[in-house]
């Protein structure tokens, strides 16, 4: 097991044009993080903080106090708005729910601005269990690869913990070997909120939308589905996190490894699969809201109110934006790969690792919001720096991935690795 | 094990006045029940559906059919327009939910009506687990007993299946002994929904509520609370109900048998409860919305719109009034009291039982709605004959068991028993 502690020098920027403009569009929790990086960084002269609630982007603006940072209102579902929002700006980081994508990405190509972000939505796609998925829902990204390839323009997509770390490591891992067999993504955490029975640390809408959903996986030849709760098996992250029971869940990276490790940059993948810890006490939480219809995102009536029952769900359970100071534990991220090399069979893990506590008391954040915001700012930061410069739409494994990794300690992040 | 099957002739009424006048306020599943044997008995001249709901009363009165019907609003929560809507009336059957149960009471004293309920409200202690219940929430009926008598009136309360022919069932039981030890009371239900996962056959709203609530039970001269799903153990109810998990739940049953068999009526009591089966699908669904927080019925701030969670649940919930006919299976409630006779142990289980199914297809109601209507009914009709003749405020082991058990058979019910 090693550290890579190795730091840059971020203190020449070398951007791709003189005055540096970014724009990080929803500042929420990972909004707030990116923001804040880039506003603190020599290789942006302006970040402007845009959000559909003024007051939010206002109240971020006066807590990064900084000249370069102004907010500015703007509606992510309105493309002509974006559009004229965009202008002058260089790079725009996606920040909102995933809903919003490829509105913003067409703005970003109308207005001639480069685009992150760090999710899509994974639920685009109603393949049932059992059979092959004809078009998984990163293409709704991808068929977008023509117009920013003619517009001169970077879209880089996915690009937070995971997906986004989680893809670098497999790329680094697939770097060393000739032929990749297999990538299996894991996130792990063992944090918990005391106080709390039962407080998810990420979006309880979306943490009850992707575990009831068929996971994505990928095997002979093919994006396939698996049944919710597939899977389950006990792995042992690193310490300290320890032993979790892993199910396979709905995720980004398994819609793209395989196609551009695998095809793209040739090293073939025979399988790959994305696995999260869950506790037995959120599974049986979460198989009984999808028994009970809670999970619904439709809206019912109720005495005469219309609302969506798993908004209710969201409403009872904390707000995780208020628990991040109350988390403790360590959560890891890493991905699983084993290929030959010379012949032989080779295999590496490679993680990302953090405590809930000392992330929030060292930057004030979550340390799930923190590992997402720190690898979008990284993209940003790079880009500017003139290190990424490909055209068109692109998962990270297309990214180099060793100016990404070195600049992870410097954020206080970082990167481990062992053989398998 | 024997069939209680005696029949009574109802022919020829003996009311306590010479034109017998009911309402039958609050049509839901029960008062429809109740309101449709009262029309057609010979014992009602009169029998006014009144609902806060006109049009459902109007409906209720076309389905009945009768020319002794005619439907009314009457708001269950304004005393002085009860007052005035129970003029003239002779016995008015409470078929709202317990909330209201106090001023109709109140009504009814001032409008010199008699009453009856089926239910009370349980919730009304917040004794915590493991206390002495100063009064139990019974007192809230009962404190009305001194009104009830000066005005010459009778109250009868908790009227129903469970409470009521459970009540029932421990004073006859109790009759045969010099003294009594204990009285069990239980509830099981093996009844399915086709086609749900998780239907409950009676108000979720109810359920969720009794069930999380601390239990009442007698023991050591006082009545105390346990912990919610306390008790759990397996009861073999009579075939074809066979062996299910039952548990401690709050219930009216154990608040009033110990003081009114034990010390009215002089038998003694060292120990009362209420278990009820609950399937393990319940438990774990019931215990997890209390964890999450769903069973609160207070308001909270959903996306803009105030609502209680526990009205989420229910409203996800196949409502039960749309079920009944898709329901199978069988419950039986019946009481288990133990005692002496002539110096000699002694003990009887007594119990009703029906079929889901069959009580739908003969009735057109389901069996839950029919068991408890049907002993209100019965109650209104003994009334009406005159052989109802206590005044104050009662709980059913006061009533004269025999004609009550022996005019179940005309309305499809039977009373078993058995030995222990």
């Amino acid at each position: 097991m090693a550290g890579l502690t190795g730091d840059v020098d971020s203190s020449a920027p070398v951007g791709v044009c003189e005055i540096m403009k970014a724009m990080v569009l929803g500042i929420g929790a990972v909004g707030s993080v990116t923001a804040g990086i880039l506003a603190n960084s020599n290789e942006y002269d302006k970040v402007v903080l845009a959000d559909i609630d003024f007051e939010k982007a206002k109240k971020a603006e006066k807590k990064i106090s900084n000249d370069k940072v102004t907010a500015k209102k703007v509606d992510a579902s309105d493309v002509d708005g974006m559009v004229l929002a965009f202008e002058g700006i260089d790079l725009v980081m996606n920040g909102v729910i995933p809903r919003f994508n490829y509105k913003i990405m067409d703005a970003c190509v109308q207005a001639k601005a480069n685009y992150a972000d760090m999710a899509w939505d994974v639920a685009l796609d109603d393949t049932p269990a059992g059979e092959v998925i004809q078009k998984p829902p990163v293409w709704h990204s991808l068929k977008k690869d023509a117009a920013f390839k003619e517009a001169g323009l970077a879209g880089m997509i996915g690009l937070g913990c995971d997906p986004g770390l989680s893809n670098i490591f497999a790329r680094m891992a697939a770097d060393r070997m000739d032929k990749v067999k297999e990538i299996l993504v894991r996130d792990g955490d063992n944090g918990y909120v005391e106080g709390y029975d039962f407080a998810p640390l990420w979006s309880p809408e979306t943490l009850i939308e992707e575990v009831l959903m068929p996971a994505t996986y990928y095997a002979e030849g093919a994006y396939r589905k698996l049944p919710p709760f597939s899977g389950k098996e006990k792995f042992s992250f690193p310490d300290p996190v320890g032993d979790l029971n892993i199910y396979n869940v709905d995720h980004e990276e398994q819609e793209t490894l395989p196609t551009f490790i695998g095809e793209v940059l040739g090293k073939g993948c025979d399988y790959c699969d994305f696995k999260i810890a869950l506790g037995d006490e959120y599974v049986d939480a979460i198989k009984m809201l999808g028994k009970l219809g809670l999970d619904s995102p439709e809206k019912i009536n109720v005495k005469g109110v219309k609302v969506a029952p798993r908004d209710v769900v969201a409403a009872v359970l904390p707000d995780p934006s208020t628990i991040g100071d109350k988390a403790k534990g360590d959560c890891a991220i890493g991905s699983a790969v084993k290929g030959e090399k010379d012949g032989k069979d080779v295999g590496y893990f490679i993680w990302t690792q953090l405590n809930h506590e000392d992330t929030y008391k060292r930057y004030g954040h979550s340390a799930t919001a923190y590992s997402v915001g720190v690898p979008l700012a990284i993209a940003g930061i790079l880009f500017a720096q003139g290190k990424i410069t490909q055209k068109g739409v692109f998962p990270p494994e297309m990214l180099d991935p060793e100016p990404f990794v070195e600049m992870l300690p410097k954020f206080g992040m970082n990167c481990f690795e062992k053989k398998l």
